[in-house]
Order: structure tokens, then C-alpha cells, then sequence
């Protein structure tokens, strides 16, 4: 390898085509390059650090081994996926990750051929990679199907299901299990025990080197298996402890060094040589490499844009700031010391929810259940039925994995839960799949369902107050981001629960807006006024859900226009209610509503995506100057 | 027990409460009695048979070792509660089994303070009893927790999650496994096979006896323990096979006989001074004690109202109707002849969706996935993206377990699967959990989701055909029962994809209905004209999402008045939709809305459902007289 013209090693070999070519010198040193070449983007731009320097031997073994433009690599969630980013034709778009127009920190399918599934959520890799593998077999391909899964995900129910399914399907899938211990918090559940249980394991090193010798020394595939299958039946009970694969019929191979790109690339070759699925356990460290990520493994799991590593190892980032999900659970901190029977769920969220302290204070009344939102509501719904009133919370893009237990068991029952619904509206970076926009239109048909949005922190601390007072579930929706904590009020006091508030009154036009989209809306009423029209209106509707229709009523028969501003899809929004409202009453009052298109809202800042979708001031005082007659300029908003 | 009086025992001891006098012939004698009553009311009603059957003894134990009134025990999906229900003071209402008014056929908090839990979709048992054993270990209180499941229940992730979660939460419940080898189908998977050899497995049978002997000869709970895993420990491994609840650190007990009381009441019996949670296998038959249902379980899982057996042990039911979901498997059947590429799946519904001619037409393409319907909708995203075209055939209200999978892996991705939307609208007799009112409101916020609903057969066969010539994510919503073959059409030819169908011209008011809303939309408009009124316009809007806004502008340009009839919610309904267009073009016509009130709407008829909403004929037409100012009389829809 000639690195004489000072190229970097990743420079030369540009893509995966050139890594068969390299020894295990130049691969140590690919691997170190593309770890710097990672932490230099994702601490400049924001990103999942600690999954993916993690990855990057397996992602270079999976490159030498497998063939990307054949065979399908399904990466779950998909945020460790940055070396194979790198090394299938993005190195030199990389530095634009999760910036707009530049590359998605999760695989896309528009973006490169070689991302064949996208994902963002977790725990689809096993289903998918079933239904890509029977679709090969019914098409007479030839392909392998390879799932790359990390522990956390193959706990949640999704990834239950599919693996339950293996043995049915009667096809075959490769499914790597990247077990670093971690999911996002410290794994959780009797399976994670188990898991630790298999990653010590002696006798499956003994197994492990077996696999190796046989798989090498024979030809033919069956033989591999057969050998295989009498070799375990003859020593398993004997030799090797319970493995839950084996019990659900999945061969079960490992547990394997995942920075070992020598040892994974021979276990993956034997792989592709046994014909029916298998699992290959593969222990890997998060945030590998990177001390600082591997002695703080939940706070690198995802980093924000300027962080920087001190090199005395100490991180300056900016000081914590008092953001929503701090507010919401500093409040249920006060709540719980107040009241024993507040408890607080999260699903492997309790740095992204703010809930350590509430852990520290509250232990026995803290449960976080791992990667699993449906049974988080259901089981929230059991204790709240049995005399507790849980706080569950969960970001929004989360609950619509839970959709039917909040209706089938929290709502149907009117179980008094209280749902801390985080990063609604739009969330920035991580794009498409973390967007909070359905949970207002879907959440708005569940009967029995209350959601309010608060503008800011007085109205925060009352509506979490008011349901503690009140026996029936409320949904509490808040964005991503830096709380205001009060905005346009005379004193401290919160308008009743369940009522309109009118933030300035104006006149000819009106802005029904609510939680995040009520700055924006101020701002257009002093835009207007800045242009010689009439000053709108502003309305802080408060409550998505029921909506206080004798304050909406006043304000149609009173305005001749009347906006509603939300950040969430307008199909299905508020903004649809309110029309619907204002043909039922008979009112003549225009009505317009300003919310997020039917599409799926690609990464961005925030702000940038706020401002595409018209989530603006300008983009609000511009409905109004339309109105008016007035030509319309845009401006930042 | 004196019978002289000719009184059934069950007569004689009304409830559970005198069940402990009773000794082992009385108690098989009241199993025969319970049984003869749940097949008498259940073929006359309609209702779940076969789990209810299978049920009675394993109801008569719990009632004889627990004591309902404290004890919290927890029913998943509800429907093998009957005997249960007969026990706890329901015997005289009992007749009323899902008739309006009556008792419902799932546990119904309301309905009696032994019913702790709402349930009817699956799974959801052991988060609930988790809840409620937390909460009683945080209040200090003493009671049992106790869930009961089938296997197939088990299978569903949301079961995996709880089960991962028990040796989390640090508290006591007991899960018992009711098995009887049958989810609604056959189960699937290989944890079904799984649970097979541990059946059938010998060891367990003398670890049962060894469990019983110790537990017997020893009083202290923590001695138990301590025995138990001292022996376990050192005969597992020769002795038992794997076993995959131990190894994700819940006790094991079984298997042991479902249908022998004795035997089921001293092992609950020790379950109860055994101080850990714990899984006791429990082995029933489904439709136990009659044997047409035994013999054929799957068909006997639910009945239709006045099925009749005969003595000849010959089943006398209606003759095979054209119902619509035997017209979408008959088409799905066609496709696949044509189509090489066309698949179908189902969610343990191969009866429910009529996919049995499918699956014996096309074995290698016919998918079940058990209850695993997130992974089905992952599965059938995997599948598509390998080049198929996949069929989901998923009634309404098990859809909304998998609206993430909806919309993260299908919708996002475009994946051309056509979602077969069975038992959209009101459901009848099954009650508040079976509805399938809230598909339009949920899917008409999901970017890129197409949603039609057919008025009859042509239009079914119309846009299940038009679906595989377009490469996109469609969903065909279609209610219960007999399908239309024709209504109200010249010729064969279904109108333009993605167009509104002027189903009449008339003039002054219009209805604008979709799917099973048609029909009493027609009627609506004869009995106007039968009135003296103008006959309103009907236009069958044929698509939710895209609406064609083209044609319903025209109409609300040229009529006074505008219905829109649906059999969902009206919160989040297409009305809404209506309503916003007609506000943002600036109609002047007025807008009203049929559909579902923000309730959860209990068990009745059908009919009697449809008519408590107003979505009938009268109910229409009552909206146009009353536009008119003519008095408005109801009449039968």
C-alpha cells in the first residue's frame, strides 16, 4: 500500500471495492481512520456517536465479506451505520451528515442504492430481512439477507415477533446481534440477563472454535449442518447453558470480539455457507475508541452539533440548559414527593426524558422497561388501575408504536395516566422517522383522550397539576428545545383548564395557535402591526382535545379570518376541527390553517424545517396580508 | 347436596362464594352445568365458544383458591371468561351475553367489580398484572395477582415485553398459560414449537409431582424457593429441556392437566405461598366437553347467533354467504394466478379473513404470522422491497397495533402493500374493543397513504385491481357482512381511479358518503323525495385520502347544503376534511357530518349501532328536513 502522497488510506480506497485488497495492518488503519473521520463529523454536526464507532469493524467485515450491491444489509434503527455510509460512496459527502440536503445519519433508500431498508425506529431489521428473504427464495435469487440488530432492539416486541417467525418461514436470514450492553440507557429485562449470561460463556468459546474447524475442513453445506446438528445434540445439555435462539429454533453461533475484523470476517464467510438462519452474536464496545464515549456511554449514545472533547478528557458542551423535558421532570419530581402514588415510566429513555433524578430520588417508583412503549402504556394502565398515578413519558415519534394500548387500555378505561408526550412537532436532524407530527390528528379521535399543549412553563407546571386533581387521562404534547418560561402573561396565574386563552385582542383576522406555534404567532400579530394592518387576534387554544368550542364559537362570529397554527400535519389537525366547527355554527368567518404538509419532513435544523412548512411568523402574517390584499413579502421568521 | 328440588346446582349456589363447600363429583357435575349454559346461550347468541368451553374447569379452580374480591385476576383477550362471569353473580344475566344492554362478552370493568381489566385484543394481561402487582407492593396491600393467557397471546411482542419485564420489576404475579396448542388458528412459531416439547416433556411431569411434594411438606416460602433451586440447579441440566421462560428468569411450573381441578387448585393453591413470580402451563382443549367444537376449533372459536348443532353431530349454519372478506381473498386468489409476485398475509385470522383457499391455492405464498401484527406490516414492507406484492389482510381494530409499522416502514418507504382492511366501521356484538372507527382518522394523516372504500362488489374488485398497476401503499377499507354486489350502477365499469361517483343528481342539499354509508345515503334521498323535498345529490366519494377536491368543490359550489356520511369517527373523519376545503375555497354551502360520536360504542347489533349514530337512512334524511325546517321524524333506517 503506497501512502506516499499523504493521502489517507480511506482517500485511496474510496469505497468498499478496494477492501479486499488490504491486509490486516491497512485494515487496523482504515479503522482508525474512518473513527476519526466520525467523531470530526458527528461532534461538529450532532449525531449517534457511540452506536457507530462501535460498528465500524463490523461494518468493514460485513463490506469484505458480503457484497452490498446483491446482498441486502438491513442496519436496525440505523444509526451505527456511519463506516458503512462511508464506505459505500459517501466519504465525500459525509461531512453534510444530517445536514439539509446532505446525507441522513439513518439509511435512506433515496439516498444510496446500497441503503436497501430505511429504518430510524427500532427493532424492524428480523421482519424485514424475513420478507426480503422470502421474496428471494419465491423469486429464485440467491442473495443473503443479513440483519444487523443491537441488543436493545432485539428486546422490543417487534423483533420478538419476527424472531418467533424465523423457524416458520423456512427461508434464510443471517441475524447479527451487535450486543454492546447497552441500548440507549443500560439494557433492561430477564432476556438482557440472559444475554450477559451468553456473552461470558466458556463452553461457547469452545463451540465457537468448533464451528470454526469444522466449517473449514468440509464442503458441502448440508454436511456442515449435519455435522453441526449431531456434534450439539450429543454435548448441548452437557456443555452449553440455555440459549433462548436454540429454544425458538434459530441456530445460534458466538458469542464473537466485534473489533476483530479477522475473526468476524471468518464467521461471516462459514455463514454464508450454513443454509438455514442463524444468529451471530457479536460483543462490540460502545463508543470504541473514543474514551471519553466508552466511559459515558448514554450521553454519547447521541451527541448535539459543537460538542467538544476537551483533551483532558472533559467535554465542554453547553451548560444544561432548562429545556421542556427538564421542566416536565423536575415537575414530577415536586409532584411525587408530594403525592406516594406518582410513578414515572420511560421506554430506554432516561437520559433523552431528563428522568436521572427522578431515578435517584423516587428508585422504587422509577421503571424504565427498555425499548418496549406498547407494554410501557399497558402496564402503566395496570397501575393505574390498581390505585397509582403513573407518568408515562415518551417522545412522540415513540407513541405510535403504542397507539392501540393508549386507546385499548389506558382511554377505553379512562385510566387516570398522565402521557409527557416529548419532541412533538418537528425535531431537526434526525429527519423523517423522528418527526412528532401524528400524535395530534390521531390522538384528537381517541374518545376520552385529553390533550393540551402548554406555550410555556406556567402553563406546563398547571396542566400537570390540574391532572393529578382530575381521575381520566391527559396527553401532555411539548417540543424538542429551550423552555420559555413565560410568554405574554400579566402574572403567574394559568387561564382555567380547558379554556381558551385570548393572548391580544385585535381585530378583523384571528390566530388560533397552540403550544410551539404560539410564539411565531405573536410575532405575526406584531409583523401585521408593523405594516399598518389591523393587529389579529391572538388565541392560545390551549386544548387540542376537547377543545373549548364556546371561546372558538365568540371568535368566528367575531373575526372575519380566522388562522390556526400547529405543529403537526394539518390532515387531521386542529385546524380541520376548527373549519369543521365554523360549518356546523354556520359562521361566515374565513378560515386557513397553517401546519405541516403531507409529507415526510426530511433532516434539517429545525428552524429550517419550521420555516419550510410556513411554522413562521412571516409565514403566519403572510396569511394575513393575503387577506387583506396585501402583497406578500416572506421574511425569516 | 340435595338436588331434590330439582334446582341445577348452579341454580342452588348462584355464585363462587359456595363454591369451597362443594365437593369433587359436585364440582365435575357444575362444570357440565356451566358448560351446558355457555353452549346454550352462546349458540343462541353468538359469542366465543370454544375458549369458553376450554375454560371452566381452569374458572372453577381460580374461584375456589382465589378470592375475586381481593384478588386481582386479569383475563388477556377476555373472551374464555364466561364460566367466570357465571360465577360472579352474572348467572341470571347471562342470557344477555352481547345482546344491547346485556352483558358484554369481554371483561367489563363497568359491567362488575370482579372484572379489574378491560380487555378483548390480546396480550395485554401481563403488563396489566405487572401494574397491578407494582402498585400493591407500593401501597403496602397483600393480594394475588393473577394472569391468565392463552398461546397464542403469548406469542405477541407486546406478551415478550412483559415477560422480559418481570424479572425486572422485583414483584410477585402469576402468569398462567393456558394452552391449549390454538390461538385462533393454529399457532405459529418457534416458540410455539418451543412450548410443544415442553408439553410433552416427561421431566416436567416428575418435576410437577416433586413441586407439589415439597411445597407441600414445608410451610415457610422462603424455604421453598431456596429448595426448589437447589434442586433445580442440580438436576436441570439432565433432566429438563430448555426452557425459555427460566432462562429469562421466570419460574416454571408445569405442564400440568387444564381440565383436572384438584390437580389446577393445589398447584395455585402452592403458587400462592411461593414469594416470586411464576408461569404455571396449564393444558386445555379448546371447545372442551362438545364435540363438533373440539373437532373443529377453529370454527368454533367464535360463532355466529343461532348456530345450531345437530344430533347427528352435523352443523346446521347458514349456508357460505358472499361476505366481503370471502370477495377480497377470491380476488387476492385471482391476482396470485395471474401474478407470480402477489402474496398474502394474516395475523392468526386465516378464518376471520377467509384466506383458507388462498393458503391451500398458494401454500409457498401464504403467510401467518401468528398474532404478530407489527411484524406483519414490517414483514409485508420487507417483502414489497424485495420485489413482491404484498396482500395484508388485518381487520380495522388489530390495525391499531401496527400504525407504526404503517407508517415507518411501509408509507415512508412507498412500499406497494395493499392493506385489506377487514371490519371497518361498527362491529356489533363484540363491542367497544372490536370497533373499527378510527382507520379513516389515523390514516388520513399518514403521508402517502392511499385509503378507498368500496360501496360494492365492483368497486372492490376496481381498486384491488387498479392497486397492483400502481406502485404504491393502498388501503381498502370494507365493513362486515354481506357484500353488495352492484348498487345503484348502469353497467359493470367502475368510475376513475381517485374519483368522486355521482351516485344521483339532485339539487339544494348533497350527501357525500363513502363505503357502507352509501346505501342509507340513497335511501336518505328517496325518502326526501318521498317527502315533497328536493332530492339531494349523492356522491359516493370512493377515496378518503386523496379526496378528489376537484368534484367535491363542484358540489359545494353548487348545492346549498352538504352531508358527509362515514362509519368512523367523526373526530378526524373525512366530514372534517369537507369542511376545511369547503372554508379555504370560500364555499358558501353548509357542511354537516354523520358519523361516530366521540364514545367507545359497547355491544348491540350492528343495526342497532348504526342507527344509535344516525348513520341510516332516517338519520340522513333528518339532517336534510331539518335543513328545510321541516319536522323531523326518525324512523328505522
Amino acid at each position: 500500500m503506497d501512502n506516499s502522497e499523504k493521502k489517507s488510506l480511506l482517500e485511496y480506497i474510496q469505497n468498499y471495492k478496494k477492501l479486499a485488497a488490504l491486509g490486516p495492518d491497512d485494515i487496523n488503519l482504515l479503522c482508525a481512520e474512518i473513527r476519526s473521520l466520525i467523531m470530526d463529523v458527528t461532534l461538529k454536526n450532532g449525531g449517534h456517536l457511540g452506536g457507530s464507532l462501535g460498528a465500524v469493524e463490523l461494518c468493514v467485515a460485513l463490506l469484505r465479506v458480503f457484497n452490498p450491491e446483491r446482498d441486502k444489509i438491513i442496519f436496525d434503527v440505523g444509526h451505527q451505520t456511519y463506516a458503512y455510509k462511508i464506505l459505500t460512496d459517501r466519504l465525500d459527502k459525509f461531512h453534510t451528515l444530517r445536514q439539509k440536503g446532505g446525507i441522513s445519519g439513518f439509511p435512506r433508500r433515496l439516498e444510496s442504492k446500497y441503503d436497501v431498508f430505511d429504518t430510524g425506529h427500532s427493532s424492524t431489521s428480523i421482519s424485514a430481512a424475513l420478507g426480503f428473504a422470502k421474496a428471494r427464495d419465491l423469486l429464485g435469487l440467491g442473495h443473503e439477507v443479513v440483519a444487523v440488530i443491537g441488543d436493545g432492539a432485539l428486546l422490543n416486541g417487534l423483533a420478538f415477533e419476527a424472531l418467533n417467525n424465523i423457524s416458520e418461514c423456512d427461508t434464510k436470514i443471517t441475524v447479527i446481534l451487535n450486543d454492546n450492553t447497552m441500548s440507549i440507557s443500560p439494557r433492561i429485562g430477564g432476556m438482557a440477563e440472559h444475554l450477559a449470561k451468553l456473552s461470558v460463556s466458556a463452553p461457547y468459546k469452545r463451540l465457537k472454535q468448533f464451528v470454526k474447524d469444522q466449517c473449514r475442513s468440509i464442503g458441502d453445506s448440508r454436511r456442515i449442518e449435519r455435522k453441526l446438528a449431531a456434534w450439539k445434540t450429543k454435548l448441548k445439555s452437557l456443555l452449553l447453558p440455555a440459549n433462548v435462539f436454540e429454544d425458538m429454533g434459530v441456530s445460534y453461533w458466538g458469542p464473537f470480539n466485534g473489533h476483530n475484523t479477522r475473526e468476524l470476517e471468518e464467521i461471516f464467510e462459514l455463514s454464508k455457507r450454513y443454509p438455514r438462519s442463524l444468529l451471530i452474536h457479536v460483543i462490540t464496545k460502545k463508543g470504541k475508541g473514543c474514551a471519553e464515549a466508552e466511559a459515558r456511554p448514554s450521553f454519547f449514545h447521541g451527541v448535539g452539533s459543537g460538542t467538544i472533547i476537551g483533551d483532558k478528557a472533559e467535554i465542554a458542551s453547553a451548560p444544561p440548559i432548562r429545556d421542556w423535558s427538564r421542566a416536565v421532570s423536575k415537575n414530577i419530581e415536586s409532584m411525587a414527593s408530594a403525592d406516594g402514588r406518582i410513578v414515572a415510566l420511560t421506554a430506554a429513555m432516561e437520559d433523552g426524558t431528563n428522568l436521572g433524578g427522578f431515578k435517584e430520588r423516587f428508585p422504587s417508583r422509577y421503571f424504565d422497561v427498555g425499548i418496549a412503549e406498547g407494554h410501557m402504556l399497558t402496564y402503566a394502565a395496570g397501575l393505574a388501575a390498581g390505585g397509582m398515578k403513573p407518568v408515562v413519558c415518551v417522545y412522540s415519534t415513540f407513541l405510535q408504536r403504542a397507539m392501540d394500548q393508549l386507546v385499548h387500555d389506558i382511554c377505553m378505561q379512562k385510566m387516570p395516566v398522565l402521557l409527557a408526550v416529548d419532541r412533538a412537532g418537528l425535531n431537526g436532524e434526525d429527519g423523517e422517522t423522528h418527526q412528532g407530527l401524528l400524535d395530534i390528528a390521531w390522538g384528537r379521535s381517541v374518545p376520552g383522550l385529553t390533550i393540551c399543549a402548554p406555550r410555556d412553563r406556567v402553563d406546563l407546571d398547571f396542566f400537570m397539576a390540574e391532572w393529578l386533581e382530575r381521575d381520566i387521562p391527559v396527553m401532555i404534547r411539548y417540543p424538542k428545545g429551550v423552555i420559555t418560561e413565560s410568554l405574554n402573561r400579566a402574572g403567574d396565574e394559568a387561564a382555567p383548564w380547558g379554556k381558551v386563552e385570548i393572548l391580544r385582542r385585535g381585530n378583523g383576522a384571528c390566530v388560533a395557535c397552540i403550544g410551539a406555534a404560539v410564539k411565531p404567532a405573536l410575532s405575526a400579530a406584531d409583523i401585521c402591526e408593523g405594516k399598518g394592518l389591523p393587529a389579529p387576534t391572538v388565541a392560545d387554544l390551549r386544548f387540542v382535545s376537547p377543545v373549548d368550542w364556546e371561546t372558538v364559537d365568540n371568535l368566528l362570529f367575531s373575526h372575519s379570518l380566522l388562522i390556526t397554527a400547529e405543529d403537526g400535519y394539518r390532515n387531521g389537525g386542529i385546524g380541520e376541527a376548527v373549519a369543521a366547527r365554523a360549518a356546523e355554527i354556520g359562521s361566515s368567518c374565513a378560515v386557513r390553517a397553517v401546519g405541516v404538509n403531507a409529507e415526510y419532513v426530511p433532516h434539517a435544523t429545525r428552524d429550517e424545517q419550521m420555516k419550510d412548512q410556513g411554522l413562521t411568523a412571516s409565514g403566519i402574517a403572510a396569511l394575513v396580508e393575503s387577506f387583506y390584499g396585501v402583497s406578500v413579502t416572506r421574511e425569516a421568521g
